[in-house]
């Protein structure tokens, strides 16, 4: 019988903990509060910003979404983040991708401030990430801590253990790579590219699939020994249109040690993230 | 018989275009030159600084070794650091490794400005390797990029081939995992924590050892197959005092496609990259 890794229990667990660290902060006058900024009104955009609001109003943090039209000019909106990135009151802030076409060619890591890059996209977070010389100040990315953080809570060491990834997304698959690398996993980051990628799956001890491929992995990418971890990060519609992972759960779930589900799995964890990564910004400004 | 991946050859061929290239900004009044920044007198460090300063001039750059007292100051040091960074005659600075203990606590990646930053160490140089962002502007870490020009210029493709690596430092093993994703090679890095590293080193096509131990790698870590490329990185001191590499050559010459020796392998294209690296910076100069 195979582990699910339900993110709900882990969640309610951290979500108990940042509630009290939350009051600690207001009690020394730090009121955590995060901007964000969503850009026209994709409803899938529209769906991530409202969990995240509703998670950080749950821990007692303010949020507010800042909605801005899809026609906005480019100065116009370099204008609203760079009145965030100077609002004092304002300890967080991040972008809901997409952007407008418009938009897109905006080097988005960079927009806002490192101080208040709760996503943990800025240049200086993902280079704290990669020669693992960051301290408690810098923000680790949220979908790649929430992975971690799932994985720790779940008893599921990952030190000496050989994990693959496949996807190289600067959001997920890089920093996993590396945050995973800092902890002591051997990681093989496959891709597109990657031949022979079954050789590499069926022998690795945990296995994180994100492609945003519906149902792409089978239980013939897998181990016969049914002893590996399953970490699905992918979102994906089935034809039936109905929300699924990277990997074909029906078809997996008995071949596996343990998996995470889809809902339920990952994308929670990365909310948790989040939230994490705001209470320590706030906390950081009691330290300068 | 297997192919030896002697550099000389190569650096012969680069070092060719090298001094055309050179020449040419001459004939536009740009000077390349490089300062060499060496704290104290270490044998192999002065060895090392020598071989640049040779390279640079071979191709027509100018190149000085700053030598500075062992016991300077830090603010003394800082301070020579901050004039090259400020003097638009020179256009690629390096900091001799490894340090004086004082000065050891110091964030040396990032002392030279990025523009002259010719060894890829710098945050923003890093960055643009691990986002893929990068343009001929920015500089890549001259190890790893010595590295691929070697396989490259021997024919030795890399995309869609599995690369092991053992050794995550941040000068050779985490930029060479990057650089060679970027070229579409699935990589595995590994280290002092990784298990069973055997059953990984004997399934890879291309095995890249950076970490220093004498004749570590013998025949028993690769396939049986004989169809392996492996890239020596280390630069040891075996029991008989002779240099040798991480790579027992004479055990395992005969059980791979491709080797390259210790010395006269990696270690040149490093110096080579560094040239290129100063030249890009003397260039970058015309693009200002």
């Amino acid at each position: 019988m195979s582990q699910l890794l339900h993110s709900a229990s882990v969640r309610k667990l951290i979500t108990k903990g940042l509630k009290s660290e939350c009051k600690a902060l207001k009690e020394k006058n730090i009121f955590p509060s995060m901007k964000v900024v969503l850009v026209g009104s994709d409803p899938a955009s529209v769906i991530y910003t409202t969990s995240k609001k509703k998670f950080c109003e749950k821990i007692g943090a303010l949020c507010e979404i800042v909605t801005l039209d899809e026609k906005i000019s480019e100065a116009e909106f370099l204008n609203t983040i760079n009145e965030i990135n100077s609002d004092d009151s304002v300890h967080g802030c991040i972008i809901q991708m997409p952007l407008p076409k418009h938009l897109s060619h905006l080097d988005v890591g960079r927009l806002v401030k490192k101080e208040k890059d709760v996503d943990g996209f800025h240049p200086e977070n993902l280079y704290a990430l990669l020669s693992n010389n960051g301290d408690q100040h810098d923000f680790i990315s949220c979908t790649p801590k929430g992975i971690l953080t799932l994985m720790q809570e779940s008893q599921i060491s990952v030190a000496g253990k050989h994990v693959v990834i496949i996807g190289r997304s600067m959001i997920v698959g890089k920093p996993l790579a590396m945050l995973l690398t800092n902890h002591n996993a051997t990681v093989t980051l496959c891709h597109s590219h990657t031949e022979n990628l079954k050789d590499l799956t069926k022998k690795c001890d945990i296995l994180v699939s994100a492609i945003g491929k519906a149902n792409f992995i089978d239980e013939s990418y897998l181990s016969a020994n049914k002893n590996q971890v399953i970490i699905d990060v992918g979102m994906n519609t089935d034809t039936q249109g109905q929300l699924c992972g990277d990997v074909y759960f029906e078809k997996v779930v008995d071949h596996v040690s343990a998996i995470t589900p889809v809902p339920g799995g990952v994308g929670p964890m990365t909310i948790v993230s989040l939230a994490q990564n705001l209470l320590q910004a706030s906390k950081n400004r009691l330290s300068l």
